[in-house]
Protein backbone atom coordinates (compact mmCIF):
# COMPACT_ATOMS: atom_id res chain seq x y z
CA UNK A 1 0.00 0.00 0.00
CA UNK A 2 1.11 3.34 -0.72
CA UNK A 3 3.03 5.52 1.65
CA UNK A 4 0.92 8.16 3.27
CA UNK A 5 2.90 11.44 4.96
CA UNK A 6 0.43 13.57 7.20
CA UNK A 7 1.79 17.18 6.40
CA UNK A 8 -0.81 19.32 8.38
CA UNK A 9 -3.75 17.95 11.11
CA UNK A 10 -5.73 21.02 11.93
CA UNK A 11 -9.01 20.58 14.69
CA UNK A 12 -11.89 22.75 12.66
CA UNK A 13 -15.53 23.06 14.01
CA UNK A 14 -16.14 19.16 15.03
CA UNK A 15 -14.10 17.84 12.91
CA UNK A 16 -10.34 17.49 11.21
CA UNK A 17 -8.53 18.93 8.48
CA UNK A 18 -5.79 16.72 7.04
CA UNK A 19 -3.37 17.20 4.20
CA UNK A 20 -1.68 14.24 3.09
CA UNK A 21 1.29 13.37 0.72
CA UNK A 22 1.82 10.17 -1.26
CA UNK A 23 3.57 8.53 -4.30
CA UNK A 24 1.20 8.50 -7.01
CA UNK A 25 1.69 5.71 -9.58
CA UNK A 26 -0.72 6.41 -11.83
CA UNK A 27 0.51 10.05 -12.40
CA UNK A 28 4.54 8.94 -11.73
CA UNK A 29 5.28 12.07 -9.01
CA UNK A 30 4.27 12.63 -5.45
CA UNK A 31 1.06 14.25 -5.01
CA UNK A 32 -0.92 16.03 -1.88
CA UNK A 33 -4.54 15.64 -1.06
CA UNK A 34 -6.59 17.00 1.90
CA UNK A 35 -9.20 15.28 3.62
CA UNK A 36 -12.10 16.32 5.99
CA UNK A 37 -12.97 13.62 8.61
CA UNK A 38 -16.25 14.89 10.48
CA UNK A 39 -16.09 13.62 14.56
CA UNK A 40 -15.42 9.73 14.34
CA UNK A 41 -17.31 9.43 17.23
CA UNK A 42 -20.54 10.72 16.20
CA UNK A 43 -20.21 9.47 12.70
CA UNK A 44 -18.43 6.32 12.38
CA UNK A 45 -19.44 5.65 8.66
CA UNK A 46 -19.72 9.27 6.86
CA UNK A 47 -20.50 9.62 3.34
CA UNK A 48 -17.72 11.28 1.20
CA UNK A 49 -17.41 14.26 -1.08
CA UNK A 50 -15.02 14.79 -4.00
CA UNK A 51 -14.12 18.22 -4.20
CA UNK A 52 -12.54 19.15 -7.68
CA UNK A 53 -11.23 22.48 -8.08
CA UNK A 54 -10.42 24.72 -10.80
CA UNK A 55 -7.39 26.12 -13.00
CA UNK A 56 -4.43 27.16 -10.40
CA UNK A 57 -5.65 25.30 -7.62
CA UNK A 58 -3.98 23.25 -5.51
CA UNK A 59 -6.40 21.37 -3.06
CA UNK A 60 -5.38 24.29 -0.31
CA UNK A 61 -7.68 26.67 -1.75
CA UNK A 62 -10.93 24.64 -1.07
CA UNK A 63 -9.64 24.10 1.73
CA UNK A 64 -8.88 27.25 3.15
CA UNK A 65 -11.36 29.59 1.25
CA UNK A 66 -14.61 27.53 0.92
CA UNK A 67 -15.23 27.53 4.68
CA UNK A 68 -17.05 24.01 3.65
CA UNK A 69 -15.74 21.95 7.08
CA UNK A 70 -18.39 24.34 8.79
CA UNK A 71 -21.21 22.16 7.14
CA UNK A 72 -19.57 18.87 6.85
CA UNK A 73 -18.33 18.60 10.39
CA UNK A 74 -22.53 19.26 11.31
CA UNK A 75 -24.18 17.03 8.49
CA UNK A 76 -21.41 14.71 9.18
CA UNK A 77 -20.05 14.19 6.06
CA UNK A 78 -16.08 13.52 4.77
CA UNK A 79 -14.18 15.53 1.90
CA UNK A 80 -11.56 14.20 0.04
CA UNK A 81 -9.87 17.40 -2.38
CA UNK A 82 -7.36 16.39 -4.75
CA UNK A 83 -4.76 18.56 -6.54
CA UNK A 84 -5.45 19.77 -9.98
CA UNK A 85 -2.37 18.30 -11.96
CA UNK A 86 0.67 16.05 -11.90
CA UNK A 87 3.27 18.53 -9.84
CA UNK A 88 6.84 18.58 -9.79
CA UNK A 89 10.37 18.99 -11.81
CA UNK A 90 10.66 16.51 -14.68
CA UNK A 91 6.53 16.70 -15.54
CA UNK A 92 5.72 18.69 -18.35
CA UNK A 93 4.78 22.12 -17.59
CA UNK A 94 3.83 25.47 -19.75
CA UNK A 95 4.60 29.13 -18.72
CA UNK A 96 0.47 29.70 -19.07
CA UNK A 97 -1.66 29.12 -16.23
CA UNK A 98 -4.36 26.89 -18.15
CA UNK A 99 -2.55 24.59 -19.02
CA UNK A 100 0.09 21.89 -17.54
CA UNK A 101 0.81 22.08 -13.60
CA UNK A 102 -2.57 23.31 -11.71
CA UNK A 103 -4.54 22.56 -14.97
CA UNK A 104 -5.05 18.92 -15.83
CA UNK A 105 -8.08 18.95 -16.75
CA UNK A 106 -9.33 15.62 -14.97
CA UNK A 107 -8.88 13.68 -17.94
CA UNK A 108 -6.06 11.06 -19.46
CA UNK A 109 -3.66 13.15 -21.41
CA UNK A 110 -2.58 11.10 -24.81
CA UNK A 111 -0.29 13.26 -26.15
CA UNK A 112 3.58 13.44 -25.75
CA UNK A 113 4.63 15.48 -23.53
CA UNK A 114 1.47 15.07 -21.36
CA UNK A 115 0.12 11.43 -21.59
CA UNK A 116 3.38 10.66 -19.44
CA UNK A 117 2.02 12.22 -16.11
CA UNK A 118 -1.43 13.62 -17.15
CA UNK A 119 -4.05 11.10 -16.29
CA UNK A 120 -5.80 12.84 -13.33
CA UNK A 121 -9.01 10.68 -14.29
CA UNK A 122 -7.48 7.19 -13.58
CA UNK A 123 -5.77 9.41 -10.26
CA UNK A 124 -9.17 9.83 -9.14
CA UNK A 125 -10.85 7.03 -10.06
CA UNK A 126 -8.78 4.23 -9.17
CA UNK A 127 -5.65 5.18 -7.55
CA UNK A 128 -6.88 7.50 -4.65
CA UNK A 129 -10.45 5.96 -4.37
CA UNK A 130 -8.51 2.63 -3.66
CA UNK A 131 -6.30 4.76 -1.16
CA UNK A 132 -9.07 6.70 0.82
CA UNK A 133 -11.08 3.31 0.87
CA UNK A 134 -8.33 1.46 2.50
CA UNK A 135 -6.68 3.97 4.79
CA UNK A 136 -9.02 5.59 6.19
CA UNK A 137 -12.41 2.90 5.77
CA UNK A 138 -14.46 5.63 3.57
CA UNK A 139 -16.50 2.88 1.82
CA UNK A 140 -19.94 4.64 2.08
CA UNK A 141 -21.82 6.71 -0.39
CA UNK A 142 -19.89 9.51 -2.46
CA UNK A 143 -20.71 12.66 -4.11
CA UNK A 144 -18.80 14.70 -6.29
CA UNK A 145 -18.64 18.82 -6.90
CA UNK A 146 -16.14 21.16 -8.01
CA UNK A 147 -14.92 24.27 -9.07
CA UNK A 148 -14.89 26.00 -12.62
CA UNK A 149 -12.58 23.39 -14.20
CA UNK A 150 -13.75 21.14 -11.47
CA UNK A 151 -17.05 21.57 -11.91
CA UNK A 152 -16.47 20.28 -15.40
CA UNK A 153 -14.79 17.58 -13.60
CA UNK A 154 -17.64 16.84 -11.18
CA UNK A 155 -20.04 16.51 -14.36
CA UNK A 156 -17.32 14.20 -16.04
CA UNK A 157 -16.59 11.87 -13.59
CA UNK A 158 -20.11 11.86 -12.43
CA UNK A 159 -21.91 11.46 -15.77
CA UNK A 160 -19.27 8.55 -16.49
CA UNK A 161 -20.42 7.12 -12.88
CA UNK A 162 -23.53 6.86 -12.53
CA UNK A 163 -22.99 3.85 -9.99
CA UNK A 164 -20.78 5.45 -8.17
CA UNK A 165 -21.67 9.28 -7.17
CA UNK A 166 -25.08 9.42 -5.85
CA UNK A 167 -25.51 13.40 -6.47
CA UNK A 168 -23.44 16.12 -8.42
CA UNK A 169 -23.06 19.81 -7.49
CA UNK A 170 -21.16 22.19 -9.49
CA UNK A 171 -20.31 25.83 -9.19
CA UNK A 172 -19.31 27.91 -12.76
CA UNK A 173 -18.39 24.65 -14.63
CA UNK A 174 -16.79 24.29 -17.82
CA UNK A 175 -19.86 22.50 -19.15
CA UNK A 176 -18.51 22.12 -23.20
CA UNK A 177 -14.52 22.25 -23.04
CA UNK A 178 -14.80 21.14 -26.80
CA UNK A 179 -15.63 24.57 -28.09
CA UNK A 180 -14.28 27.33 -25.53
CA UNK A 181 -11.16 28.75 -25.18
CA UNK A 182 -9.68 27.18 -21.98
CA UNK A 183 -10.81 23.92 -23.08
CA UNK A 184 -9.89 23.71 -26.70
CA UNK A 185 -6.33 24.59 -25.47
CA UNK A 186 -6.49 21.93 -22.99
CA UNK A 187 -7.88 19.18 -25.16
CA UNK A 188 -5.33 20.11 -28.28
CA UNK A 189 -2.46 19.31 -26.15
CA UNK A 190 -3.73 16.52 -23.72
CA UNK A 191 -5.91 14.64 -25.99
CA UNK A 192 -4.48 15.90 -29.62
CA UNK A 193 -5.89 17.66 -32.90
CA UNK A 194 -8.28 14.77 -33.86
CA UNK A 195 -11.33 16.14 -32.04
CA UNK A 196 -12.98 12.66 -32.53
CA UNK A 197 -11.38 11.68 -29.72
CA UNK A 198 -12.67 14.75 -27.59
CA UNK A 199 -16.25 13.80 -26.94
CA UNK A 200 -15.58 11.07 -24.45
CA UNK A 201 -14.33 13.84 -22.32
CA UNK A 202 -16.85 16.62 -23.48
CA UNK A 203 -19.74 16.81 -20.37
CA UNK A 204 -21.98 18.45 -23.04
CA UNK A 205 -21.30 15.51 -25.75
CA UNK A 206 -22.12 13.07 -22.72
CA UNK A 207 -25.20 14.27 -21.80
CA UNK A 208 -26.43 14.69 -25.81
CA UNK A 209 -25.85 10.90 -25.71
CA UNK A 210 -27.03 10.18 -22.20
CA UNK A 211 -28.86 7.19 -21.43
CA UNK A 212 -27.80 6.15 -18.06
CA UNK A 213 -29.18 6.28 -14.57
CA UNK A 214 -29.67 10.19 -13.60
CA UNK A 215 -27.81 11.07 -11.16
CA UNK A 216 -28.92 14.13 -9.57
CA UNK A 217 -27.73 17.62 -10.73
CA UNK A 218 -27.20 20.91 -9.07
CA UNK A 219 -25.32 24.03 -10.83
CA UNK A 220 -24.68 27.20 -9.64
CA UNK A 221 -23.52 30.17 -11.47
CA UNK A 222 -22.91 33.75 -10.52
CA UNK A 223 -24.36 36.23 -13.24
CA UNK A 224 -21.27 38.29 -12.42
CA UNK A 225 -18.97 35.81 -12.59
CA UNK A 226 -16.63 37.33 -15.73
CA UNK A 227 -16.17 33.51 -17.63
CA UNK A 228 -19.53 33.15 -17.82
CA UNK A 229 -20.60 33.84 -21.29
CA UNK A 230 -16.81 33.24 -23.14
CA UNK A 231 -16.09 29.96 -20.97
CA UNK A 232 -18.79 28.12 -19.14
CA UNK A 233 -22.47 29.02 -20.25
CA UNK A 234 -24.14 26.11 -18.29
CA UNK A 235 -27.56 26.99 -20.00
CA UNK A 236 -26.07 24.65 -22.79
CA UNK A 237 -25.66 21.77 -20.61
CA UNK A 238 -29.37 22.20 -18.97
CA UNK A 239 -30.50 22.08 -22.75
CA UNK A 240 -29.13 19.25 -23.73
CA UNK A 241 -30.10 17.59 -20.27
CA UNK A 242 -34.08 18.64 -21.14
CA UNK A 243 -34.17 17.04 -24.35
CA UNK A 244 -32.87 13.95 -22.37
CA UNK A 245 -35.22 14.28 -19.53
CA UNK A 246 -32.52 15.12 -17.40
CA UNK A 247 -33.72 16.97 -14.71
CA UNK A 248 -30.96 19.49 -14.00
CA UNK A 249 -31.05 22.63 -11.57
CA UNK A 250 -29.41 25.83 -12.98
CA UNK A 251 -29.40 28.99 -10.28
CA UNK A 252 -28.30 32.02 -12.03
CA UNK A 253 -27.15 33.86 -8.78
CA UNK A 254 -27.08 37.24 -8.90
CA UNK A 255 -23.94 39.71 -8.38
CA UNK A 256 -21.65 36.49 -7.73
CA UNK A 257 -18.31 35.90 -9.15
CA UNK A 258 -16.26 33.20 -10.22
CA UNK A 259 -14.42 33.44 -6.65
CA UNK A 260 -14.34 31.61 -3.79
CA UNK A 261 -16.65 33.97 -1.85
CA UNK A 262 -19.49 32.74 -4.33
CA UNK A 263 -18.29 29.14 -3.51
CA UNK A 264 -18.07 30.00 0.53
CA UNK A 265 -22.09 31.57 0.00
CA UNK A 266 -23.59 28.26 -1.21
CA UNK A 267 -21.47 25.64 0.03
CA UNK A 268 -23.82 24.68 2.90
CA UNK A 269 -26.96 24.59 0.29
CA UNK A 270 -24.47 22.22 -1.89
CA UNK A 271 -23.75 19.68 0.83
CA UNK A 272 -27.21 19.38 2.00
CA UNK A 273 -28.05 18.67 -1.46
CA UNK A 274 -25.98 15.67 -1.52
CA UNK A 275 -27.21 14.93 2.22
CA UNK A 276 -30.68 15.23 0.75
CA UNK A 277 -30.37 12.70 -2.04
CA UNK A 278 -28.41 10.10 0.96
CA UNK A 279 -31.53 10.20 2.48
CA UNK A 280 -34.47 9.61 -0.40
CA UNK B 1 -9.63 63.44 1.14
CA UNK B 2 -7.30 60.51 0.31
CA UNK B 3 -8.19 58.79 -3.03
CA UNK B 4 -9.43 55.28 -2.70
CA UNK B 5 -8.61 52.89 -5.36
CA UNK B 6 -10.71 49.96 -5.23
CA UNK B 7 -9.12 46.94 -6.02
CA UNK B 8 -11.55 44.09 -5.59
CA UNK B 9 -15.73 43.67 -4.96
CA UNK B 10 -17.15 40.46 -4.59
CA UNK B 11 -20.97 39.58 -3.47
CA UNK B 12 -20.43 36.98 -0.48
CA UNK B 13 -23.40 36.06 1.51
CA UNK B 14 -25.70 38.61 1.70
CA UNK B 15 -23.21 41.23 1.54
CA UNK B 16 -20.01 42.56 -0.33
CA UNK B 17 -16.05 42.24 0.00
CA UNK B 18 -14.12 45.18 -0.54
CA UNK B 19 -10.50 45.53 -1.34
CA UNK B 20 -8.73 49.48 -1.34
CA UNK B 21 -5.92 50.96 -1.90
CA UNK B 22 -5.01 54.03 -0.48
CA UNK B 23 -1.97 56.63 0.04
CA UNK B 24 -1.21 56.49 3.78
CA UNK B 25 0.41 59.43 5.24
CA UNK B 26 0.36 58.19 8.48
CA UNK B 27 2.94 55.06 7.05
CA UNK B 28 4.70 57.21 4.00
CA UNK B 29 3.40 54.69 1.56
CA UNK B 30 0.32 53.11 -0.47
CA UNK B 31 -2.19 50.85 1.95
CA UNK B 32 -4.23 48.26 1.35
CA UNK B 33 -7.16 47.05 3.35
CA UNK B 34 -10.35 44.92 3.08
CA UNK B 35 -14.02 45.93 4.25
CA UNK B 36 -17.03 44.13 4.45
CA UNK B 37 -20.57 45.50 4.02
CA UNK B 38 -23.80 44.06 4.89
CA UNK B 39 -27.01 44.52 2.86
CA UNK B 40 -27.76 48.49 2.36
CA UNK B 41 -30.71 48.20 2.60
CA UNK B 42 -31.69 46.11 5.45
CA UNK B 43 -28.71 47.36 7.48
CA UNK B 44 -28.57 51.24 7.20
CA UNK B 45 -26.33 51.96 9.98
CA UNK B 46 -24.44 48.92 10.63
CA UNK B 47 -21.79 48.28 13.67
CA UNK B 48 -17.97 48.43 12.59
CA UNK B 49 -16.11 45.45 13.59
CA UNK B 50 -11.77 46.25 13.31
CA UNK B 51 -9.86 42.52 12.82
CA UNK B 52 -6.26 42.85 13.63
CA UNK B 53 -4.30 40.01 11.74
CA UNK B 54 -1.49 38.34 12.87
CA UNK B 55 2.36 38.37 12.00
CA UNK B 56 2.80 37.95 8.02
CA UNK B 57 -0.83 38.35 7.17
CA UNK B 58 -1.96 40.91 4.59
CA UNK B 59 -5.88 42.36 4.87
CA UNK B 60 -6.55 38.99 2.93
CA UNK B 61 -5.80 36.07 5.68
CA UNK B 62 -8.94 37.29 7.14
CA UNK B 63 -11.29 37.99 4.06
CA UNK B 64 -10.65 34.80 2.54
CA UNK B 65 -10.00 32.08 5.27
CA UNK B 66 -11.58 32.91 8.51
CA UNK B 67 -15.45 32.60 6.72
CA UNK B 68 -16.36 35.91 8.98
CA UNK B 69 -19.16 37.06 5.90
CA UNK B 70 -21.53 34.67 6.94
CA UNK B 71 -22.10 36.08 10.66
CA UNK B 72 -21.33 39.47 9.52
CA UNK B 73 -24.22 39.79 6.79
CA UNK B 74 -26.72 37.57 9.37
CA UNK B 75 -25.93 40.40 11.93
CA UNK B 76 -25.50 43.10 9.87
CA UNK B 77 -21.86 43.95 10.86
CA UNK B 78 -19.32 45.74 8.80
CA UNK B 79 -15.64 44.87 9.19
CA UNK B 80 -12.92 46.42 8.13
CA UNK B 81 -9.13 44.78 8.05
CA UNK B 82 -6.27 47.03 7.83
CA UNK B 83 -2.70 45.15 6.53
CA UNK B 84 -0.03 44.66 9.33
CA UNK B 85 2.43 46.89 8.86
CA UNK B 86 3.85 49.55 6.11
CA UNK B 87 4.87 48.06 2.80
CA UNK B 88 6.95 48.59 -0.34
CA UNK B 89 10.43 49.47 -1.53
CA UNK B 90 12.32 52.18 0.76
CA UNK B 91 10.41 51.05 3.49
CA UNK B 92 12.64 49.32 6.34
CA UNK B 93 12.22 45.76 6.56
CA UNK B 94 13.67 42.32 7.49
CA UNK B 95 14.26 38.94 6.66
CA UNK B 96 12.52 37.37 9.35
CA UNK B 97 8.73 37.13 9.60
CA UNK B 98 8.15 38.45 12.35
CA UNK B 99 10.31 42.05 12.01
CA UNK B 100 9.17 44.91 9.64
CA UNK B 101 6.90 43.81 6.98
CA UNK B 102 4.05 41.79 7.97
CA UNK B 103 5.18 42.57 11.63
CA UNK B 104 4.24 46.09 12.54
CA UNK B 105 2.92 45.39 16.11
CA UNK B 106 0.57 48.01 16.01
CA UNK B 107 2.58 50.68 17.99
CA UNK B 108 4.38 53.53 17.44
CA UNK B 109 7.73 52.71 16.42
CA UNK B 110 10.44 55.54 17.94
CA UNK B 111 13.60 54.06 16.55
CA UNK B 112 15.31 54.16 13.38
CA UNK B 113 15.10 52.82 11.00
CA UNK B 114 11.51 51.97 11.61
CA UNK B 115 10.08 54.92 13.35
CA UNK B 116 9.83 56.43 9.62
CA UNK B 117 7.46 54.27 8.53
CA UNK B 118 5.98 51.78 11.24
CA UNK B 119 3.21 53.99 12.87
CA UNK B 120 0.52 51.55 12.78
CA UNK B 121 -1.28 52.49 16.07
CA UNK B 122 -1.60 56.03 14.40
CA UNK B 123 -2.65 54.57 11.14
CA UNK B 124 -5.52 52.54 12.61
CA UNK B 125 -6.56 54.95 15.35
CA UNK B 126 -6.70 58.23 13.24
CA UNK B 127 -6.11 57.90 9.51
CA UNK B 128 -7.98 54.71 8.35
CA UNK B 129 -10.57 55.61 10.99
CA UNK B 130 -11.05 59.16 9.95
CA UNK B 131 -11.41 57.11 5.76
CA UNK B 132 -13.50 55.01 7.44
CA UNK B 133 -16.16 57.00 8.51
CA UNK B 134 -15.66 59.90 5.56
CA UNK B 135 -15.94 57.57 2.62
CA UNK B 136 -18.31 54.41 4.16
CA UNK B 137 -20.24 56.42 6.71
CA UNK B 138 -19.63 54.56 8.94
CA UNK B 139 -20.00 56.48 12.38
CA UNK B 140 -22.19 53.57 14.19
CA UNK B 141 -20.59 51.79 17.33
CA UNK B 142 -17.47 50.00 16.98
CA UNK B 143 -15.54 46.83 18.38
CA UNK B 144 -12.27 45.20 17.91
CA UNK B 145 -10.94 41.90 17.44
CA UNK B 146 -7.47 40.34 16.01
CA UNK B 147 -5.30 36.83 16.24
CA UNK B 148 -2.27 36.60 17.82
CA UNK B 149 0.04 39.50 17.21
CA UNK B 150 -3.50 41.18 16.21
CA UNK B 151 -4.71 39.76 19.20
CA UNK B 152 -2.34 41.88 21.07
CA UNK B 153 -3.34 44.51 18.75
CA UNK B 154 -7.00 44.22 19.66
CA UNK B 155 -6.66 44.56 23.32
CA UNK B 156 -3.98 47.31 22.90
CA UNK B 157 -6.39 49.44 21.26
CA UNK B 158 -8.96 48.26 23.14
CA UNK B 159 -7.72 48.76 26.50
CA UNK B 160 -5.96 52.66 25.49
CA UNK B 161 -9.54 53.35 24.08
CA UNK B 162 -12.36 52.24 25.97
CA UNK B 163 -14.23 54.96 24.92
CA UNK B 164 -14.28 54.05 21.64
CA UNK B 165 -14.86 50.28 21.71
CA UNK B 166 -18.07 48.39 23.00
CA UNK B 167 -16.00 45.33 23.12
CA UNK B 168 -12.84 42.83 22.58
CA UNK B 169 -11.85 39.70 21.54
CA UNK B 170 -9.29 37.88 20.59
CA UNK B 171 -7.59 34.77 19.37
CA UNK B 172 -4.55 33.64 21.26
CA UNK B 173 -3.16 37.18 21.52
CA UNK B 174 0.41 38.01 22.88
CA UNK B 175 -1.12 39.48 25.90
CA UNK B 176 2.99 40.11 27.29
CA UNK B 177 4.95 41.06 24.44
CA UNK B 178 7.83 42.76 26.79
CA UNK B 179 8.34 39.28 28.13
CA UNK B 180 8.04 36.89 25.11
CA UNK B 181 10.22 36.20 21.87
CA UNK B 182 8.11 37.66 19.32
CA UNK B 183 7.33 40.61 21.58
CA UNK B 184 10.97 41.42 22.91
CA UNK B 185 12.16 41.21 19.60
CA UNK B 186 9.71 44.03 17.90
CA UNK B 187 10.18 46.25 21.19
CA UNK B 188 13.54 46.48 20.68
CA UNK B 189 13.60 47.49 17.46
CA UNK B 190 10.55 49.79 17.22
CA UNK B 191 10.68 51.34 20.58
CA UNK B 192 14.66 51.14 21.70
CA UNK B 193 16.21 49.02 23.55
CA UNK B 194 15.01 51.48 27.52
CA UNK B 195 12.33 49.09 28.92
CA UNK B 196 10.70 51.80 30.46
CA UNK B 197 9.12 52.90 26.63
CA UNK B 198 7.53 49.61 26.43
CA UNK B 199 4.98 49.51 29.54
CA UNK B 200 2.81 51.87 27.34
CA UNK B 201 2.53 49.10 24.46
CA UNK B 202 2.63 46.17 27.00
CA UNK B 203 -0.86 44.63 27.48
CA UNK B 204 -0.38 42.82 30.31
CA UNK B 205 0.84 45.90 32.31
CA UNK B 206 -2.08 48.34 30.90
CA UNK B 207 -4.43 45.85 32.71
CA UNK B 208 -1.95 45.62 35.93
CA UNK B 209 -2.02 49.59 36.00
CA UNK B 210 -6.36 49.31 34.60
CA UNK B 211 -8.42 51.68 36.26
CA UNK B 212 -10.87 52.59 33.17
CA UNK B 213 -14.18 51.80 31.55
CA UNK B 214 -14.12 48.08 31.96
CA UNK B 215 -14.84 46.70 28.13
CA UNK B 216 -15.88 42.84 28.21
CA UNK B 217 -13.43 41.19 26.99
CA UNK B 218 -13.45 37.76 25.27
CA UNK B 219 -10.34 35.63 24.25
CA UNK B 220 -9.95 32.52 23.02
CA UNK B 221 -6.68 30.09 23.01
CA UNK B 222 -6.22 26.59 21.44
CA UNK B 223 -4.43 24.04 23.71
CA UNK B 224 -2.97 22.29 20.92
CA UNK B 225 -1.13 25.97 19.67
CA UNK B 226 2.66 25.34 19.20
CA UNK B 227 2.65 29.32 20.45
CA UNK B 228 0.83 28.76 23.81
CA UNK B 229 3.62 28.80 26.30
CA UNK B 230 6.49 30.12 24.50
CA UNK B 231 4.44 33.28 23.54
CA UNK B 232 0.78 33.80 24.54
CA UNK B 233 -0.22 32.77 27.77
CA UNK B 234 -3.43 34.28 28.28
CA UNK B 235 -3.74 33.26 31.87
CA UNK B 236 -1.29 35.65 33.30
CA UNK B 237 -4.13 38.71 31.82
CA UNK B 238 -6.40 37.09 33.13
CA UNK B 239 -4.56 36.94 36.62
CA UNK B 240 -3.56 40.07 35.82
CA UNK B 241 -7.34 41.30 35.02
CA UNK B 242 -8.64 39.29 38.05
CA UNK B 243 -6.73 41.77 40.71
CA UNK B 244 -7.89 44.57 38.62
CA UNK B 245 -11.59 42.92 39.28
CA UNK B 246 -12.11 43.44 35.65
CA UNK B 247 -13.85 40.10 34.17
CA UNK B 248 -11.98 39.29 31.29
CA UNK B 249 -13.41 35.51 29.81
CA UNK B 250 -10.95 33.27 28.73
CA UNK B 251 -11.56 29.82 26.49
CA UNK B 252 -9.20 27.15 26.48
CA UNK B 253 -10.44 25.62 23.03
CA UNK B 254 -9.58 21.69 23.03
CA UNK B 255 -7.25 20.20 20.38
CA UNK B 256 -7.42 23.82 18.50
CA UNK B 257 -3.98 25.02 17.02
CA UNK B 258 -2.68 28.38 15.98
CA UNK B 259 -4.03 28.46 12.54
CA UNK B 260 -7.67 30.16 10.81
CA UNK B 261 -9.05 27.05 11.26
CA UNK B 262 -9.51 28.06 14.70
CA UNK B 263 -10.77 31.24 14.32
CA UNK B 264 -12.97 30.22 11.22
CA UNK B 265 -14.45 27.84 13.90
CA UNK B 266 -15.79 30.43 16.37
CA UNK B 267 -15.69 33.86 14.56
CA UNK B 268 -18.86 33.54 14.63
CA UNK B 269 -19.33 33.02 18.21
CA UNK B 270 -17.21 36.20 18.58
CA UNK B 271 -19.43 38.23 16.47
CA UNK B 272 -22.38 37.26 18.41
CA UNK B 273 -20.21 38.46 21.38
CA UNK B 274 -19.97 42.12 19.85
CA UNK B 275 -23.48 42.21 18.81
CA UNK B 276 -24.65 40.89 22.38
CA UNK B 277 -22.77 43.74 23.65
CA UNK B 278 -24.66 46.50 21.57
CA UNK B 279 -27.88 44.89 22.64
CA UNK B 280 -27.20 45.47 26.28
Amino acid sequence: MTELERLEEHRVFDGVQYKYRHQSKTLGCKMTFSLFLPNKETFTEPPLLWWLSGLTCTDDNFTHKAGAQRSAARLGMAMIIPDTSPRGHGIADSEDYDLGQGAGFYVNATEEPWSAHYNMYDYIMDELTDLVRAEFNLNGPEFISGHSMGGYGALLLGLKNPDRFKSITAFAPIVNPSQVPWGIKAFTNYLGENKDSWAQWDTLELMKQYSGKKTPILIDQGDADQFYSKELEPAKFVEAAEERQYPVTLRIQKGHDHSYFTISTFIEEHLEFHMNELNK
